[in-house]
């Protein structure tokens, strides 16, 4: 097995959690492939003009012997997307750990159980919630992960589960751990990160949105463009510079509450900052006090890893793709 | 529940793991308790002199069920110790993941199940080995863990999940990365760090000891006379300081294997250190390679987690406990 993809043509990609919205827009945007599985707990939509022959399959991942249904096209190139969200793994402890860590390692085994060659290259979804206050002013590459969430130590763990399985020669992994997506399009998820976005996208949209937080909460957010163009580019990354630590933090954009709503300022004008009301709620603001604010990200900006430039243009990409009309 | 036991009596403890080379000597230290429960896959002999009411059981934690059947008694106190070693995590894929994976996490997920206002404290036996090269020169308490073999992967996933389960409040865990322990009384394990102890042990023996790496290989030790200690002080520190990282490097002894030999030479003459003979391995070399040379192991300190003072003190405490005839 190669030790990248390269340029070469995929036949065979899965994409898990394909559904959601990062995997949504994930599937917009493959190319060089011929065939690409989309599964979900419910059954994804194919993307619209997709370059690929699309097929789609839903079921709980976390199931035993679903995962194995998966690999029967045996992909060379797999994107794990499927989790709950932290809200989510926070309230249902037992629905956490079986869906984001069982059903990861269910996964993970199920290609192990393949052998005979099989390698496929492993793109992970992981998160910036693997690591937990207190931190320096900018965590580095070499930073414990020392989670305060149950979604955060169960992304953790997936990690080390895919240094290993790749170390072992199972498959060819590279967990990616994104930044908070913001804007997040769409109904509010039960994320208790939601607010970054909703204070962004709902004035957009001309409706009012809460602020549970200060001003003052710094945090580290990339666009969905620029979150699936992480993806793109560790599922062609030549792995070879990554020795053993298959784990990489994102670069991203560290900017305050205050700095996001001056850049919506300049970028929609007063009236639309205006529509952010304060509305302090204690559980969110404990949960946002354990998370990063600002990183380091070294050895992912030299693999070649983009964040976006700026919170404005994070603003205007929220516009572009979503707010106008998609060409047909 | 109270934060720390403090010197208050224990009713019941548990021991897993307790046919295992720290378990007996553990159990042979214990005060304060009423009664002991001793576990492990063959069943464990009493403690001679045992100051408590002492049973065995013998069992396969890693089968459902049997973790319940531990915690009958509600134990306030459990030493989780029982593992498989670093060679034959690494020969035995499986049975690595099945015993030091799940076999935690199923003692971990009975003592959640019994709910009930049940939160008994939890010292896990972990380990360096959680521990990856490339290292600085002495690893701090903030320092990854990227383990460079399945059972350093096992056990810092159980790490990860004792600090979830007692940030939760399933229970009150410390995890004590115990250093190499060395010298190992008794026969060598199949731990691939057995010849630490090995040129150490047999010549004290008067017998022959190979030593498969160079003597510049430095590394971290610990006396079982320390390791047991450190379990002790775990049992019954006060967890509060500790807030969420519930996993803490042990202070050690750094060494080279030269080091080593000249220690053994003061504490026992030149005739020993000749008994070492050098036979290389590459396959030991390239595993040892990948394992921690130095710690500044502050945390721990701070917490009076105590080590041995040299490495002559580590030969002497051997000499001491295991060469000389036992008070009857």
């Amino acid at each position: 097995m190669v030790a990248h993809l390269g340029s070469e043509l995929v036949r065979h990609a899965l994409i898990t959690g394909a559904a959601g919205m990062l995997g949504r827009k994930l599937a917009a945007r493959l190319t060089d492939i011929d065939e690409v599985l989309l599964h979900d707990i419910v059954e994804p939509s194919a993307a619209p003009h997709a370059a690929y022959q699309s097929s789609s399959a839903a079921s709980d991942l976390s199931s035993p012997g679903e995962a194995q249904k998966l690999l029967a096209r045996r992909p060379e190139l797999i994107f794990h997307l499927a989790a709950i969200v932290s809200g989510e793994a926070e309230a249902d402890f037992d629905k956490g750990y079986r869906v984001n860590l069982d059903g990861t390692r269910r996964l993970f085994e199920a290609i192990r159980a393949i052998g005979d060659g099989y390698q496929p290259r492993v793109v992970f979804a992981s998160s910036i919630a693997v690591f937990g206050a207190p931190f320096p002013d900018a965590i580095g590459d070499e930073f414990l992960c020392a989670p305060l969430t149950s979604y955060g130590t169960q992304k953790a763990i997936d990690e080390l589960l895919l240094a290993d399985y790749s170390r072992r020669g199972f498959f060819d992994g590279v967990g990616i751990r994104l930044p908070t997506i913001c804007v997040r399009p769409g109904k509010p998820n039960r994320a208790a990160s939601g607010f970054f976005s909703g204070i962004i996208r709902e004035p957009l949209a001309g409706e009012e949105a809460l602020l549970p937080v200060a001003k003052s909460v710094r945090h580290w957010f990339a666009s969905p463009r620029a979150g699936v163009g992480f993806l793109l580019h560790a599922a062609r990354l030549d792995t070879a510079p990554l020795g053993a630590r298959r784990n990489l933090t994102m670069p991203g954009i560290s900017a305050t509450v205050g700095e996001q709503i001056e850049a919506l300022r300049r970028v929609a004008g007063d009236a639309a900052a205006r529509l952010i009301r304060e509305q302090p709620d204690p559980v969110i603001q404990k949960i946002v006090e354990g998370w990063p604010r600002n990183f380091d990200a070294r050895r992912a900006a030299a693999l070649g890893f983009r964040a976006d430039a700026s919170f404005d243009d994070i603003i205007r990409a929220h516009i572009e793709d979503e707010l106008r009309p998609q060409p047909s």
